[in-house]
């Protein structure tokens, strides 16, 4: 479905759903997973005894809301907007939201062009308070900055302070970023971050569990943060107040087995002692995006090596593949000439050189892409070398 | 020999050897252990073959300082600086100093009333760059005054920046204070810190291996830091650049299987790099007093609470029992109205109480001091309770 064409049953059922079941909703997760998602939509749509885990009230809530959920439209909606929906097991789907089980997203809406898959293997959270610092937004900047320039993808949420300066700093490098919104990802929230949010999906992803025209609501951007914690391979909390929604991710990136990193700051700045809290636990304590990457990439940067591009060449998409012939055999290139080369713009080029990333095709070097050791390899020998 | 009268022969050999070996020589720590002092003194004093472990060069280098030795005059110019000398195994020996084996210090030099040992006892460390920020001491002077107030005695090394900060800190709480020098205890080093040092030693100690009059060198202020290291229950970084003396004294406190605690500051700041490289291994993060003692007081906070004080009354100095008895049955009482009731100064009732709060008599509260519900109840109780 994701690649047009009419759209499945199962497909339309997950975005009647997601109309009607609150993110993060256990209850209906298990549903899902005993019954499928059109038995489910069916029940909730003509009634009839009530499934388990819920109150009869609760369940009177949800058939009003089914009752008031039109599928079609949204989908169509969203198509008008820019917007694909990504369910579970298709093939843009990032599997580590699996790790969530029941409280998985039943569907992802997606703003922006590169693949939400390829961008998830290699991507780091950078969160934080609205309210930060000075040093808390320089901080995210030069992580945001730091990681975008060691080819990693920089997810947060899209908010004021933390996220926004660590959205920036990855955007001013030419990096990957992707904003996980609490809402509908065709409305900008906060209102202040339209322009952001407009170049998020320009030059890199925006995406977000609830349909489109959607609001967000207190628990949406709790719930939102274990979807952020879940798509990436480790968060890292530049600062956070005692009871910050960013600790929410790092705790929930721990109980995901992610990597949770923290920066420090004074002890006299209350701003730092959320993530001071989180550093005399698990936590690990980072300084710049140097460390980071030696936490997190510790698989993600040396198996490529070892191993060799995860996918061959011939089994790309024509439009990675055409960036990837645009690459000189030896040497970097600026992305403008990727991209001239490769006939398209440049923030196509730089979302399809991230996705090459991760595969193990290039590596950025300062502001200028390069192949790899094995992509080379992979050219001059014989095909069925990989 | 500590309490006075004739000092005897090992005393007088370790005092001539202090004049002779380097503070942490081990070799000679071995033909102390192996031979005894006085026969370590005889052979270097004597000629003879060089003892095993040494060069030809070394041994003369030895032999030549042992020419320049006066013991005698040593400890008489000490009794009139009114500097004691304590031996392993005396009365007020610090026994946690034997951690350090062979180089465990020859003996040391103490200025100022109170026991050593008994102070060691409930002793941290709170150490740092010398060219260190505002930030730093700040933070080195306000945990100084917390861990006076929680009846803990403040460890350093009488240097500028950090080690001063944390020494005046505890001094204007009220609390009890002990520089370890790198030269001898006669001697004020830095220079700017005359007045400091002597302030510290009416109200504290000041404790050193080197001989009166000896001066400091590199390597002496190097070897300092496994005495603070090896004193005291933990030690704390506040601010240490990369290749600071400080993470010399931690890395000591951890290889000693002592707690290792940092302040962390702000990445941007190159004076917290090398106290977030600790906190990046097995050290602590600590924002403030709480921290450090919630810590290191696991078990000396609890113990006395369950055992009761480790010494009767009735084996208590008398200067101390008279402390003691002058405190109210219930509530606290100022450190003034204590010293008037037992008939001394304020600085030494203050000496005292630290004293008595290591045996679990006595607890701090603020400004006052109050005693334990063990040390009311072992008057009110029959004497064999204990």
């Amino acid at each position: 479905m994701s690649a047009g064409g009419a759209p499945d049953g199962e497909v339309l059922a997950r975005i009647f759903l997601s109309r009607v079941v609150e993110p993060g909703d256990e209850a209906a997760g298990r549903w899902l997973r005993e019954r499928g998602a059109e038995e489910v939509a069916r029940r909730l749509r003509e009634g009839g005894p009530r499934l388990p885990g819920t109150s009869d009230k609760r369940w009177a809530g949800l058939r009003a809301r089914a009752g008031r959920a039109e599928p079609e439209r949204d989908l169509a909606a969203a198509r008008e907007a820019g917007v694909r929906f990504l369910c579970p097991g298709t093939a843009e789907w990032p599997v580590q939201l699996d790790d969530l089980g029941d409280a998985r997203p039943l569907g992802l809406w997606v703003r922006g062009r590169p693949s939400l898959r390829m961008w998830a293997l290699r991507s780091v959270a950078v969160v934080g308070a609205r309210a930060c610092s000075e040093y808390g937004a320089h901080m995210a900047a030069t992580l945001g900055a730091g990681l975008a320039e060691r080819g990693w993808v920089v997810v947060s949420g899209g908010a004021y302070g933390v996220d926004g300066a660590a959205h920036r700093g990855t955007l001013a490098a030419g990096g990957a970023t992707v904003a996980v919104l609490a809402c509908g990802v065709d409305r900008s929230y906060p209102r202040g971050h339209t322009g952001l949010i407009t170049r998020i999906a320009h030059q890199g992803l925006v995406v977000g569990e609830l349909p489109p025209g959607d609001h967000p609501t207190p628990s949406r951007f709790i719930l939102r943060n274990r979807v952020i914690a879940a798509l990436t391979r480790g968060t890292v909390v530049v600062e956070a107040a005692y009871r910050s929604g960013a600790l929410v991710t790092a705790r929930a990136a721990q109980r995901l087995g992610r990597y949770t990193m923290g920066v420090p700051g004074p002890v006299t700045s209350g701003l730092s002692a959320g993530v001071h809290e989180l550093l005399r636990g698990d936590a690990v304590l980072v300084s710049d995006a140097a460390d980071v990457v030696e936490l997190v990439g510790e698989m993600g940067e040396l198996a490529p090596d070892r191993r060799g591009p995860v996918l061959p060449r011939d089994l790309l998409d024509p439009a990675a593949a055409r960036v990837l012939a645009a690459l000189p055999a030896l040497g970097t290139a600026a992305p403008d000439d990727i991209a001239r080369g490769a006939g398209t713009t440049h923030d196509d080029a730089v979302g399809r050189l991230y996705e090459l990333r991760s595969l193990g095709f290039v590596e950025r070097h300062g502001d200028g892409w390069k192949l790899t050791r094995q992509a080379v390899t992979s050219v001059r020998q014989a095909p069925d070398r990989c």
